[in-house]
Order: structure tokens, then sequence, then C-alpha cells
């Protein structure tokens, strides 16, 4: 069945190499990005918060209209099996769910059969091990993140030319990634992450027009032990420049810290100690049994 | 090299059934909607306007930063190749360009390698036999078109999932179909088409926000001989809803009759003449040898 150890598939109902996984050129789920995905993440043979990725991305499912025919167990058990076949101690696995193909002649998605699929692979750092030490550089993207009256970002989703133009923007002005903006001007998200910063002893983090990140989520709940005003609401860009703290929170990362905005430092521009507080207050969280889940590799060294 | 009857793909230099045609499930082009594409038609054995199409795929590749390793003279032999092999008399040609897959444990779109594929398949009208010839009713749906400010709709994109609940949305309302609106309410674009309205001797279709479609230039050419003033600016709803006429476009059926706005008839609830003579127009080009290039299907019946 081919080497897994670089990353295993799950689509047709087999277990394949995810280099050899494909999806038909006409599903819509490509022809119109007309699906729903999410991704969770393994970390030394451990599975973080595995059903809050699960509820996310049934209620995904359930506002685009799509359904599966696997139940949230199997999907679930796809999930641990897909890292018990490659033994990836540190990986992420992702869930999707395209719309399918419509009827021959049809261009009605009522006619499509959705699919599932998923795959995990080896864990990637959206900042390497010198951005996470010394903080990035973050630009002010000019491109809008697409709104939610044109797309529900609750809904986890890979409309993301918006993101990536945001990245070209960033490399050529010298920045490590981007944040993308409303219609008015405050920051919302960036590609594949979710901003917080802290001004005096207020953090704020976007309400609106985001991704509600489990990463974020988390953050908020390790928030309630500071001693601070937390709060999710509008984020004007010049808070976010005149702030004392900004980091970033996502699941290809734990918690960021940001030390340039658009090339001005922010303060100080030095990593803030409430980042790597949090940090390492997330990172703990992932040897904590009510947080994660184990994997059970068959016998290889990591079993548990 | 089995049967391309029903659709051929041209992808990794070869030539396969449409059906089985896939990409990797780690391109950009699915994972992120990282592509640009582009559809001509070929209409009776000829290609209709074939270097507007591909005109328009090389500006909206240049815009997304990207380049594949086929020349646009190349690229347009691999889509009369794919009409010849398939023996389709009456199909689309879709050529896409996808972002690529990341170097290993990167997230960095510059280190992709753009991927060029094609495909042909039948015709499929936007709007069935019953439709054309009666008019369709289009719900103004609650969805805004994803802004020019986050996506340039001048590039041809798969960022549709605003469409498609706008689709579902309409199917529940018992309309036809959806145009989509701006912040502001005014008209756009629809799952496919374009938009235009006759209010006595003016004719309107949106500017801003919509794709440069290549129907839409084309009926744009042919009002040129009507004895109307044109313009291209904003559509408010309440402008779409008085109208004497409205009517959509689309490579996927030429020019066809909108007789009721969200259940409301519009111009006595039956298609206009304008609409009928522009569509007699557009589809009395496909005669012309200055708008059309013949297919040499090699000594098949339909030969030129």
């Amino acid at each position: 069945m081919g080497d897994l150890s670089q990353g295993a598939a799950f689509i047709d109902d087999r277990y394949i190499p995810v280099a050899e996984a494909s999806i038909s050129l006409l599903d819509w789920g490509f022809l119109h990005s007309d699906a729903t995905y999410d991704v969770a993440h393994v970390w030394k043979g451990r599975f973080f918060r595995i059903d809050a990725y699960l509820d996310r991305f049934e209620r995904s499912m359930q506002r685009l209209r799509m359904s599966v025919p696997y139940s949230r167990e199997q999907i679930r058990e796809v999930m641990f099996e897909l890292v018990r076949r490659s033994g990836l101690r540190d990986a992420y696995v992702e869930i999707v769910c395209t719309r399918g193909i419509p009827a021959p002649g049809s261009r009605d998605p009522r006619t499509c059969s959705n699919r599932f699929m998923a795959f995990a692979i080896p864990f990637v750092w959206i900042a390497d091990d010198r951005l996470r030490a010394q903080g990035m550089n973050l630009l002010i993207s000019r491109h809008q993140r697409i709104p939610p009256e044109s797309v529900d970002p609750r809904i986890k989703n890979y409309h993301w030319l918006d993101m990536v133009m945001g990245l070209f923007e960033a490399y050529d002005a010298g920045a490590d990634s981007a944040v993308l903006v409303d219609a008015v001007g405050n920051l919302v998200e960036g590609p594949g992450f979710n901003i917080f910063v802290r001004c005096g002893d207020r953090v704020i983090t976007p309400a609106r027009g985001v991704l509600e990140g489990v990463t974020r989520a988390t953050v908020l709940e390790l928030l309630a032990a500071e001693k601070l005003q937390v709060s999710t609401e509008l984020l004007p860009a010049a808070m976010a420049r005149a702030a004392d703290e900004v980091f970033i929170t996502s699941t290809a990362g734990g918690v960021m810290p940001v030390t340039r905005i658009s090339g001005q430092a922010v303060g100080g521009g030095l990593p803030g100690a409430l980042t790597a507080r949090l940090n390492d207050a997330y990172w703990a969280l992932h040897d904590d049994p009510h947080y994660t889940t184990a994997i059970n590799y068959g016998g290889a060294p990591n079993e548990e």
C-alpha cells in the first residue's frame, strides 16, 4: 500500500500515500472551491482538542448544506488511523468535505453527492524557529479579507486568494506575513492565524470577520487566568501600531510574537512577556489528558 | 488511451478521459483555491473568440504572479487537440493554472511550480430550453459578491461559495438562479453570468465588481448597432425591478431573458425584443469566421 511515512490520505475508503491522493478535476470542491475542511494537530503522539475541530467541521458542513456517509465517530477513527498508519508523532490531520460532481448536464449543486476525504502530513510551523524567538514583521495588507457578508468565515474554507496576494505583498515589503483588513481598515486575520494585541491591561482580538480559531479560543481561556481586561471587538490598525504587545495564534505554531507592524517596532521591538507566558501555557496543555488524546501506534516506541 | 467522447483532459502532458483527470490534494489550487482559469466554448465545431479567452487567461496568470511552461500557442494547440480527440461539436474547453505544491516544510507560494491543465466537456446550458424561451426568475440574493478589494474579479477565479449559497437561496425561494449584490445593494453578477437591464432607451450593465465576460463584451459591441444609450455603471436593485427588460449573458448560453426578479414580473413578464435580437445576433456571430475558428476533426463528418 506504499510508504505512508511522509503522509497518508484517506480517500474512496482507502489509505494511500498522500503524494498519490487526488480529487477529480470536475469536483466542485476544486472548480468552485465549494468545500469545507478542518485541521487538527498531533503533537508528541497526541491529538490536541480533537473534538473542538470535529465540532467545527460538523457546523461548517451544516452551514454549507453538506453531509457525508460517515458518522462523527467514523471520521474521528479515520483521523486516528491516518496518524497511526503514517507513524507521524507531530502532524496535521486535515478533514475535507467537497460538494462533489453535479449530475451530467446539470449545474445544480443539489444533484451532487458530497465527498469526504482526509490526510495526515508532517507538522509545518507557520513561522520558523528564528521568527518564533525574535518575533515576526507583520505587514498590514491593503487586501481586504473576504467579508462575512460574502462567505461566512466561521465556515472554514479554502477561499484564500486574498490571503495569498497578501503574502506576496508582505514578501515584497520585506515582511514575514500579512494581516488583512476589513472595508474600513480594522485588522481581521492573516493566512492561517488570528491576531491579538495588548495595550496596557487590555487585550483585544477581532470579534468579526474571522475564523473562530481553536487556538484563539484556547488563548482566550488561558487569558482568564491573567489580570487583564479581555474582549473581542473591532481592532483598528492604529491600536495595533500603538500596542505594547502583538501576537498571532494558529494551530500551525500556537502563540507567536509580532515585533514589527509594517516594519515599525511594536512594544519596543521585542517579544512580549504575555506572549511567552501564553505560548508556554498553550504547549503545556499538550501534556494534559483533559486537552489531548493519545494515539495508539500499535507497538511502536511512542505507544501509550 | 480510454474513451474521450464524454470529455478529455490534458494533464501532465497526457490526454486522458476527463473522468480520470485529477489534481493532487496538496496543490494550493485546491487547498487555497489559488488558481485561475478560463472557459472558451465550441459551437458546431468552431471555437468562439478563442483569443479573447486566451488574452484574459494570460492577464489572470500575470495578476496572480503565475507562469506555466507552455507558450500561448501551445495552450491554444492543447485546446484544439482536446476538442479534436473528444470529437465534441458543442463543448466547453477549460484551461487552468494552479499554484502547485510548496517545497516540503514551507508555506511560501514562491516555492511552488505552477501547473497547467485543461479539459473539454460537453456544452451545458446555464438555463434549459424552457427557461431560455420563457425567461428566468432571478432572485436578488442577500449574499454579497466577494468584493474587488478582496479578490480582483477580472482574474477569473474559483471563489464561488457566495455564488453557491446564492443558488441554494434562489432554489429555496422558487427562483431559477440568483444575482449577488455589493455592500450597498447594487446588483453585481450571478453564478456564471453578467446582467444587463434596459430602462426605456438606456441599457446598463454593472461596471465594477464583475468578471469582464467575453459574452458581456460581445453584447456591448452588438449594442453599438442599436439606437440606445449604453453604459457600464452602478446598477441599483430598484432599477432592475423597474426595468423594461432584463437579461443575463454567459458563455454558457449567450443572451438569456429574465422575466421575474425575486418573483415579481419585469417588463410585463415576457422576454423582451432586445434580448431576443441580441441573442440571435450573438449566435449568428458563431458562423462568422471573424469571430470563430474551425476545428479540424481529422476526417470526421464535421471536418472543415
